[in-house]
């Protein structure tokens, strides 16, 4: 066993889009599990847009990384050494070891994987956060009634993909976005939208706009938020008498994007009293104590193939940065993870 | 009985805030009504920020004004002559007559009052739709715990007094927001609230936010939205996790005024995210099933004066459009009526 572990850290923060520049590969003496915890060898590191908020210094739901720490993040590994009862050396298992080789945790702040019932990998994508934040934010908050209307953004990603896919096996028309044909036509083959607009192909939300009008011709019940910006401003018109609107994020907004209009916030309001809109947001650390309803729903679908997923795979830690930025561009069409082993 | 009956039409749509010339007096004949319909000589006719809305040609929750119709909105007055058997002559009601002298309804359309409950003008605001609307957004939505702190502005108007004394009846901080030091200090003394800032002492978002983080101490758990604008922007930094915003107007935005930062909107959506936000627009014409409960918990408190309200009353209804007008700029400091009779 190597006596060194890599970790990338944040070396600076970003201003807009993340570069290279803002992250550092460090070698570092691999640590030892004390009582209670064991070391981890990961396989697969997750790559999130959530972790771009964690960049900068503002006030979050969590702490910021500081500069000099390691990236935060969620890993998959093998346990290679333990001092507990919960894990014994060759068993896998889920926990927040950050963007790194290998990782020391208490036992009790991981989560135990079956490599018979799914690869592992799916633990940080279909069956893991993005897949929970899905489920919960469209069963908790959107409360799908068969025969309504949904839109979801970045539909091929992780959340959007299991959004659509819930939607569809509640009865509901789902139409997507994404970025180019490609994954647009992904969004209806493999994952069952009923239509998938590209929004690289819409200069403006109005454009946009009208796209989404001809899709949904029986107006918007549920705008699955994950993205913010252009999306957000051609939904908004469009939204029923009472729609849902869970929010989970707005990457168009993380690297600074385009603000766009001054009225924007007037317009989103007076939609908001209008049509008798719910905007909640939520965060997935909230709803962690529903895995298990999730996962005793989506994990057997996930094994019959009913319900699908796309990864895209970067191999090698060194990698991470590059897949990370490209991810926050709109690169990535599945989950993206980064394979370490 | 007059053969001729007086009305103000909208005579020319406005851009920004209403003028003189959008307003027309009108002399017609006295409509006769027909089977099952009452006619009514008006004694107290409703102003209302909503009004102003239904000025434009936009799309909203109801239809526009169209020019040249009578000016929408509630009044009171007394059934003078009725092919009904639900109304007799001398019976007082409530109906939306209209900015008129005499009007004439489907006696179902009618709500019948008891003059010795409470003034009958009452039913325009503390026991009518202002109270229930600050009853059904803070109950509905607001969810108010003991404990909490809630801030709404217009704190003397008829919604926003109302929501104080009910936080403050179920053991709640609250801090109303109003315009100018007189109406402060009613808040204060009238209506009980813990605090209340004059939002024109302070020039912009910042300073108002510095100032009710102060009387916030423990930060921000819900917040009655009716005003949109400056305060809206002062709050949302200072909500808690877990806070929940009934969005009931934005009367700040009705009539042009400043629409303030192109970050408004990425940064109300971050603070929705962030803190896992409930915002929930209402009107309350989705709620007038709940009247009957809303006057059993209320009405016997406004006849005890447990319940205290304000009256701004203009006498003439050729005075409605300057009161209308007055109202929309804060002129208002407790519920606009026009008085007829």
């Amino acid at each position: 066993m190597t006596d060194t572990m890599q970790r990338i850290v944040l070396a600076s923060r970003p201003e807009g889009a993340p570069a290279h520049v803002n992250f550092r590969l460090e070698d570092t003496p691999l640590p030892e599990p004390g009582d209670g915890e064991v070391l981890v060898r990961v396989h697969y590191l997750s790559l999130d847009p959530y972790m771009r908020g964690r960049m900068d210094d503002a006030k979050s739901y969590a702490k910021p990384v500081e500069v000099g720490q390691t990236m935060e993040g969620g890993a998959v590994g093998e346990v290679i050494a333990s001092n507990s009862d919960l894990f014994k050396p060759g068993e896998f298992a889920f926990g927040m070891f950050g963007w790194a080789s290998h990782g020391v945790l208490p036992a009790k702040a991981l989560q135990k994987l079956s490599p018979d019932l799914a690869p592992i990998s799916t633990a940080l994508g279909v069956l893991g956060m993005p897949g929970l934040t899905a489920w919960h934010g469209l069963t908790s908050i959107g409360k799908p009634q068969h025969g309504e209307t949904l839109v979801v953004a970045a539909a091929t990603g992780p959340v959007g993909s299991m959004v659509g896919q819930l939607a569809k096996a509640r009865g509901l028309r789902a139409v997507g976005i994404a970025g180019g044909p490609e994954k647009c036509r992904l969004a209806v083959e493999t994952f069952g939208f009923d239509a998938c607009l590209d929004h690289r192909a819409h200069p403006d939300a109005a454009s946009l706009r009208e796209a989404l009008a001809a899709e949904c011709p029986d107006g918007i019940d549920i705008y699955f938020e994950n993205v913010g910006g252009k999306v957000l401003e051609s939904v908004l018109p469009l939204m029923n008498v009472g729609g849902r609107i869970p929010l989970c994020g707005m990457i168009a907004w993380y690297s600074g994007a385009d603000l766009g209009d001054r009225n924007l916030l007037p317009a989103a309001w007076r939609a908001i009293l209008v049509k008798r809109l719910l905007v909640q947001g939520f965060i997935i650390f909230d709803a962690y104590h529903r895995l298990p309803d999730f996962l005793e729903e989506v994990a057997p679908k996930v094994a019959s193939g009913e319900v699908s997923y796309l990864e895209d795979i970067t191999e090698g830690l060194e990698n991470a940065p590059d897949a990370f930025m490209a991810m926050l561009k709109g690169g990535n069409t599945g989950k993206t993870v980064v394979k370490l082993v």
